[in-house]
């Protein structure tokens, strides 16, 4: 109901859901910089060029936003925020590595400029560097969470590697992306509660929040996969299945069209036919498919903002409800 | 003193350091194990794997020792023996992928057989599966000094790689076998006191003693690189060298023959000529540099054996002797 309204209607940038902490994740780059002070030259250089690729800071932000909402110290969120952050830098920078990827947000990876010993080598430090910073919270069930999320997300990875590529399963498909990306956000928003002055209900709802928004992250980027401007979303279209990876829209458009050839094809290696996968985009794209999965989509964020109801109207709540929304409306 | 009597008298074998703790160490094992549980099947085969290629256990040995010897709950140092050894395990998966080592201890290593992102997956799950036991020692100084162990880990194989290779320093050489071992050991040797009723002090010296005893094990490493048996060592004899790696031994050379030509095309390259480096590999083996390197390896087993002095006499004090000894002794 509520999200119905607001597909294609405003631009919400990531302004409104930024500003309140925009100098505080100031703090946290400046956190996340001082990791390699008594690091080699050249692994500042590297520090400094993953931050510049950059990006949002929307877990951090996540962080920020939910610790202020609920109390917490601004020092143990700047920390976790940094944490987190390193977390998620590292694992791209050895999911670059694996993919093979050369360009991430328009900016070289770390892997098109060093040898793939030195990015392995700096996705280690970058995973040593956020355990420092998680265990500098002083927070042991923290600390216990930020592990555990790490193995979540690196059993994630692996067990992606080990299944056969062209599987089309929902059941596969969840796990896959809460291990890939609503594990780290459900942890955010847990963790900035944990360090907070609340019970555990309000842990638990935050949990839940953190959880319902990465799972609508991730089914958008698969969404806009598919139906993205290739300019913008900077890899051609339909590339996870090219890559054999079946994501939300084409279950959907699998569910509809079970005898569609080139669906028939997948688990038996169907996918490394650009040509007919080319074809199969093209059906997914002209499809209702990526609608229904952003019903999905836009069920997790009414979730995550009926959680957000039960607490008394503030600047922070107001943001995270921006940042749910911008969530499901953002065109990358 | 102490010392001199020891080499070449008796084979001191591991048993008599590892027999007060035997069972224990199948618990250490068994607590590695369980890390994989619920992961792919796949995954669980590479543990299995890399547990059967196994080692002598050095690094759990010396946490159950250290925290025996002070009365720690058993619980906790099993906890802390799996995570040590699984941090070492993982950053020997990494260390064989960035080599591309294919035997280690006369046995495959991971990424001979399998791909380079399976491998490097691995190690990042061996990492998290260590950080979840580290913080299952509930303990916050101990996880803050795990994840700073590993960052000094990483950061001294950085250093290492960005560093020239050829470069005949000694300063650099102390600060590089401390981050790549004595680190571990100094850290297994304090967290251990660290969980045990004793008070700074004696974490000060434990924490020396696991330094000590770390620092001759990388120093007798190096020494067998020159004059192990070629069998039992399993790689070339000088393979540092040919990598242009200058070790203690090299070193020693060094300065006693400062204008050896080998020595000085060192610095530029000289390492990559086989002929040439065979050839002053040769030379360092006939020279006493070797028996200068064991010295200082000695040095420091004297110092930790005189650590062990101030404590009173028992199973596990005669043991840690012994392993101290050992590392000196050892043959591999």
């Amino acid at each position: 109901m509520r999200r119905a309204s607001l597909h294609g209607e405003i631009d919400l940038s990531a302004v409104t859901f930024l500003s309140p902490v925009q100098e505080e994740i100031k703090l946290v780059e400046e956190r996340m910089r001082t990791q390699a002070d008594n690091s080699h030259s050249d692994l500042r250089a590297a520090l400094e060029h993953l931050l510049a690729a950059g990006g949002k800071r929307i877990r951090p932000t996540v962080s920020l936003l939910v610790g202020n909402m609920l109390g917490a110290p601004l020092e143990k969120l700047i920390t976790l925020g940094a944490a987190v952050e390193l977390l998620h830098t590292a694992t791209l920078v050895h999911d670059d590595l694996i993919d093979g990827s050369l360009l991430r947000r328009g900016m070289a990876t770390l892997n098109a400029r060093w040898s793939p010993p030195a990015t392995v080598l700096t996705g280690d430090f970058l995973f040593a560097r956020a355990a420092i910073a998680a265990a500098e919270t002083d927070h042991l069930p923290l600390m216990k969470l930020f592990s555990e999320t790490l193995a979540t997300i690196v059993n994630g990875e692996l067990t992606q590697m080990f299944t056969s590529r062209g599987l089309v399963s929902r059941d596969n498909y969840y796990k896959r992306i809460y291990a890939k990306t609503a594990s780290l956000f459900e942890m955010t928003s847990r963790a900035a509660a944990m360090v907070s002055p609340v019970d555990e209900t309000v842990i638990e709802s935050m949990r839940d929040f953190g959880y319902q928004i990465g799972m609508a992250f991730q089914i958008v980027d698969d969404i806009l996969d598919f139906n993205g401007e290739q300019a913008t979303v900077g890899k051609p279209l339909g590339s996870d299945l090219h890559n054999g990876l079946v994501t939300l829209p084409a279950i959907y458009y699998a569910e509809a069209n079970p005898n569609d050839p080139d669906i028939l094809s997948l688990p038996n290696g169907g996918w490394t036919n650009t040509e007919n996968m080319t074809r199969l985009v093209d059906n997914i794209r002209a499809s209702n498919s990526s609608n229904q999965a952003m019903r999905e989509a836009d069920q997790h964020i009414d979730r995550a903002l009926t959680i957000l109801d039960s607490f008394d109207n503030c600047v922070e709540r107001e943001a995270l409800e921006n940042l749910a929304k911008y969530i499901v409306d953002r065109k990358v």
